[in-house]
């Protein structure tokens, strides 16, 4: 058995539904345990954590949450507190929220907050991410990368995620904002990296086993590189557009899942209730 | 040998370099005969037809064409007209200028200038169209469908093209405009048919044995379904998302090309000058 998760990661592509159903978001409370969670909300990725992190809170609060903490780390200090490290080691859900990917891992990388968040995560804690916060959850990620125009080699930029979900490389707000060629760009650097474009009000809940369940109104677009023919990443001509044969792509929305593992699509029983049971008993 | 391609089309992804180096429209009227060249426009998609015919017939006696004719086929009586069809007998080039692809197969579509037009194709006149003037090349095309939100089952619309160019389905601004989930769920509906997105200011030159070049300064997108594990256009529940498995994607710039016979991508030798004979001798 391959350790590409450790626990049970709930990665949002961002504006997911928060006046609604909220399904993403009631699904988080119920896997950190309901009136049971113990939810602490990390604001680090935005320049408006006061706003970002009430909002989370009434909402988390609204749908039964037992504590939720607002905390927002912006600095390499606090992240390195006594206060921070104790408050992870309680949590049974973490929430980044979105803003800025790059904040997020230039704040907490290499802290004690860092260690304790994979702490929680290896010891069962639901970690969760929307559109920034969905970024920093793999190993590398993308901080930029222009969308509207055809891939080129010189226009995405990468940077190291948190690492909590290996071989892997996410992108959000992904059919809303044209990032196939972006995305693209990203997996024919390393095509053993499997891309995963999550669109908004969608999110990927990664399993222990590493199945996903795609949940969530729109779809998360797959590339699979590993067959990839040819690329032209490694000729260095600025501004060149990007070449990619024989790329692999599957777009799957709620019903859906993905086997880390086999790295194939898989049907996902959409069952009543939170109980997944049934899903980690499926895998090898 | 499949008779997929009887002529040569150059079929562009809008928005094409009018005042620089012109490469796309240069190329046109270069395989139309340069000075012997006997180029119709036909305005017939757009709604602003003089100003689209007048620019047009600069651009091409500037790059050296030797007569411009532009006709706004704006009605099937004048499509019908005997003026008509002797100017299309004449023509060693058309060209279909943007607008809405439904107005061109409206007024042209079963017409004596719709013969004249697949006449002049089978003889040789170079037949070229940018934006919705490379929409209607092929059997099916894509007359509406939402880019900003992710595929549907219901969002995308198509109807019959003018089918120069038999299984394949055009769309155009493709990257500029995030067509890739419509473009995805055209070719879903029939994996036989080949997808291909064309970038702005970037186009595909098609030869009469069935091989493509790409010209132009970004990418083609091919996405080929013959190899689709699955998808859910045949269930009708409207809104659904999308699914589909294992489709393959290519993305290629200028210097590759693909061939319609093998459904391969192809190096293209970046020639100088216009002398093709070379690919069409490579062709089985």
């Amino acid at each position: 058995m391959e350790h590409k998760v450790e626990g049970t990661l709930l990665i949002i592509g961002g504006a997911e539904d928060k006046d609604g159903k909220c399904e993403i978001l009631k699904r988080f409370i119920d896997l950190a345990g309901g009136e049971k969670a113990y939810v602490v909300v990390l604001t680090t990725a935005t320049q408006e954590p006061e706003t970002a992190g009430r909002e989370y809170y009434e909402i988390f609060h609204g749908l039964g949450a037992g504590i939720v903490e607002v905390l927002d780390l912006d600095s390499r200090k606090k992240a390195n507190h006594l206060f921070t490290e104790r408050l992870m080691e309680k949590a049974t859900g973490i929430f980044f929220t979105g803003g800025d990917q790059l904040r997020i891992t230039a704040a907490l990388g290499g802290t004690t907050a860092d260690d304790a968040l994979k702490k929680a995560y290896r010891r069962g804690a639901v970690i969760a991410g929307t559109s920034a916060g969905a970024s920093v959850m793999s190993n590398t990620m993308i901080v930029e990368g222009d969308s509207s125009q055809a891939p080129k080699l010189n226009t995405i930029k990468m940077a190291p995620g948190l690492g909590l979900l290996k071989e892997v490389v996410i992108d959000q707000h992904f059919a809303q904002r044209g990032r196939t060629g972006r995305l693209l760009s990203a997996v024919a650097h390393n095509p053993y990296i499997l891309g995963v474009g999550i669109d908004e009000d969608t999110a990927i809940l990664v399993y222990p086993d590493a199945r996903l369940e795609i949940i969530g109104s729109q779809t998360v677009t797959f590339l699979e590189g590993r067959h990839m023919a040819f690329s032209n990443v490694s000729e260095h001509s600025p501004g060149q557009a990007l070449a990619v044969g024989n790329m692999i792509l599957h777009v799957l929305p709620k019903g859906f899942g993905f086997d880390l593992n086999t790295r194939k699509p898989t049907r996902f029983q959409e069952e009543k209730g939170e109980n997944n049971e049934n899903h980690r008993n499926q895998a090898h």
